[in-house]
């Protein structure tokens, strides 16, 4: 079976893709744009998806932009606004004709207007809600009263059900002779008397069985009932440890108020993901390319000064030694190499331990022997590391005792590392504060101190 | 409005969280397994979902996950298996009592099988496909012939298509007749009589429409067709991009050979996030929480290997100023200062440029404006940062000289930070170096060689 594992797809990948947002594309538009060509740019904006004429809208700058959307005019689809960036949507809103704003936001469905008015301020918020039709504006104001991430924005609310009671002929019957059904879905919830859900049939189950059968009798073995107030994320988290495809949400009361279906779940994985990466690297959680210089030095300035406070921190411990290193000034060679080493190690098993916290591996069952582990690594890594730091000393500066301070320093900070990497995040998430925030500061705090402490006292008691 | 945003969903995020592992179930299960009592066990595991049983087996020790298997027996079912990390799906393979693996493999679609089977050795393989009925084993054989990680390993074989000219009716009649339709799919394909795929028909369009209606008036707006070569990571943008919810695959020759479905590109994209982040954190993107301290010491040593190269190469640098530091120690207690905050803002550009260029919100089109920016960025926090540490000289070493210096080599280095945070991995990904997994040794190299020779080659000029 080996002969067949030879190529991997990601050798040729590029070839293989189709990029609807090829330079050439881009420079045709905005050529169009210049010119002031309405006809060549509905032209060349037609085969783009919605999705992708909002990279491009993100892609460009704002001069461009304005005048991009001032020419395409009422070809602007709702849609479009609801893939945007948070950061360009309000500068786009306000650039958009009213009347093709109100046209592009009654061609919206409820979840997706909800999406839209989040992040938007007051002003806005009414100038859309305004030109929606009474019935949808109504719901739209009973999404916004649940809390913000949480399962009651996520859902929409058409859903369609039936009596727990009905045969697949009755169901049939009635998706035939209604109207407004939702663009897409997958089951129907069946319910009780009193609204709650008791199962979910898929379309397919209902297509495949005869007129006479009870619905009951088809019910998904996987059934996944979510409380309207449970956060985004763990909702995305059970539509992909279990594989649901759409689960039915209830009120305080268990009964059904809409339904979420797994794209929704997906972007909101793809959103968490994010914030995790960003997070970790200090970066703002709501980063964006489209940010100005303004906004992104104002994301970026906290987690260096928090870094500032970490590097005085060590500086301060360095201070203690100034007349040892005078007096060896290799030690002001090396010194950095240890809080280096143990910095790296440190962010390795911490960036293990968030993401392992976030999936949930990471648990009471496991946590005293992953913590073993990772001391034990540190140990290994050390050992492995103080034996070339070692010989460097020897060969660089010609000294066996800096040799042996430099490795002694070496393992005890790369044990120092594993053991706060890991032991920071979980007692963060023990405490409610998000690992992925704040791990990072506070496990290089303690392996540039122990760092610089460990090889400059070391070198005090064994040099001098 | 704006009151209705006062409340989030994450404050009460745990209390809410049903938990199916709690460590009260645990310890449960892992006592009947101590003390032998198979029908104890099986009532505790009754209301675990397959994903959850192979989480637990994936939180336990190697000891108690022997002594689970073998006495949960012949309950163990096939989806255990394709939820299991790779790192221990072959040692519990192996612990599994061959008949138990034989009936748990027939259980199994033919994708999940190929995804079993992608990661064991070949007797394993073998092992497996000759417990499969002999279409079955055709099907996965055939499948582990397209390349590792593209479309063709990810799909499904089973696919509901209909000739383009037929009506709902005669779709309906023909998925009423057919006996083995797959567990769950969304769309019928339409083919052209070569087999093409020429569009996607819902099954909710099918059930509210009339009999007599043609199939090809129903079709969906966004239809997008995945040749069977194309990498898995590409599928799982253009599903995540476009909101699909199945798409056809075709070979070739574009004849319809399978379908994927959303949550076979849910997974991917999952997968697909954990790589980035570990590898961003320089840990081997198949780190898991179960690996041994051997295996697990084995992948992160590269990385602190290549991190040591590049402490080294800074310590070659700061070897240069040996005589400077004699003369004025406070460069070495300070020296630390600029390179750490140079390894923070590189990290933090980085990050978000190997995001963008993984989203595809980095490209032709913006990256000069994204250099800008980043450099601007870096000017700007580098002044504000200038500012702190000219003062912190002044205060707490009396030396307005000092302060001077300290404060122009924060410039240069935030400024280089975000170049290189930003050029780095742009050139790495034109190059087809993956940007995540080697950026990091690169930008800090710059930062922290630039940091110090600017430091102290400044204090060179300045205070000597």
């Amino acid at each position: 079976m080996t002969d067949h594992t030879g190529t991997t797809a990601d050798d040729d990948a590029r070839e293989d893709m189709t990029n609807p947002l090829e330079r050439k594309v881009v420079t045709a538009i905005l050529y169009a744009v210049d010119v002031g060509d309405r006809l060549r740019l509905i032209e060349l904006m037609e085969p783009l998806h919605p999705a992708d004429i909002a990279d491009l809208l993100e892609q460009i700058n704002a001069f461009d932009r304005m005048r991009l959307i001032k020419l395409y005019d009422r070809e602007f689809d709702g849609e479009i606004l609801t893939e945007l960036d948070e950061s360009i949507r309000e500068e786009v809103i306000r650039t958009l004709n009213p009347e093709v704003l109100a046209d592009a936001v009654r061609e919206l469905d409820s979840d997706d207007v909800v999406d839209l008015l989040e992040d938007l301020d007051e002003a806005q918020q009414e100038a859309i809600l305004d030109v929606l039709e009474d019935s949808d504006r109504v719901a739209v104001e009973q999404s916004l009263t649940y809390p913000e991430y949480s399962a009651g924005r996520l859902m929409q609310r058409e859903v369609v059900m039936a009596p727990e009671h009905w045969t697949v002929g009755e169901a049939i019957d009635y998706l035939r002779r209604t109207e407004d059904l939702p663009e897409q879905f997958y089951h129907i919830v069946l319910v009780d008397p009193k609204l709650r859900p008791v199962g979910n049939v898929t379309l397919g189950k209902l297509m495949s069985s005869r007129r006479e059968v009870a619905l009951a009798s088809l019910l998904e073995e996987t059934f996944h009932v979510i409380p309207v107030t449970r956060p985004e994320s763990e909702v995305a988290y059970a539509f992909n440890q279990y594989h649901l495809i759409s689960a039915p949400v209830v009120d305080e009361n268990d009964r059904l108020v809409g339904v979420i279906t797994i794209d929704d779940a997906m972007a909101v994985l793809d959103e968490e993901h994010e914030e995790d990466i960003l997070r970790l690297a200090g970066v703002g959680e709501e980063s964006r390319l489209s940010d100005s210089v303004l906004e992104t030095t104002r994301q970026r300035f906290p987690w260096l000064a928090v870094n500032l406070v970490t590097a005085v921190l060590a500086s301060l411990v360095i201070a203690q030694f100034e007349a040892a290193i005078t007096q060896v000034v290799a030690l002001a060679v090396l010194m950095p190499i240890v809080a280096s080493m143990g910095g790296n190690a440190g962010t390795q098993a911490l960036t293990v331990a968030v993401r392992a916290l976030a999936t949930r591996d990471l648990t009471g069952s496991n946590v005293w022997r992953v913590i073993g582990r990772e001391v034990m690594v540190g140990l290994v890594n050390g050992l492995a590391f103080a034996l070339v730091m070692g010989l460097v000393g020897i060969f660089w500066f010609g000294s066996p005792a800096l040799g042996g301070v430099i490795a002694a320093a070496m393992v005890i900070n790369l044990v120092v590392a594993g053991l706060a990497g890991i032991v920071v995040p979980v007692v963060l998430d023990k405490l409610r504060v998000d690992p992925a925030l704040a791990s990072g500061a506070f496990v290089t705090t303690v392996t540039d101190v122990v760092g610089f402490f460990a090889f400059l006292g070391l070198a005090v008691l064994v040099l001098l």
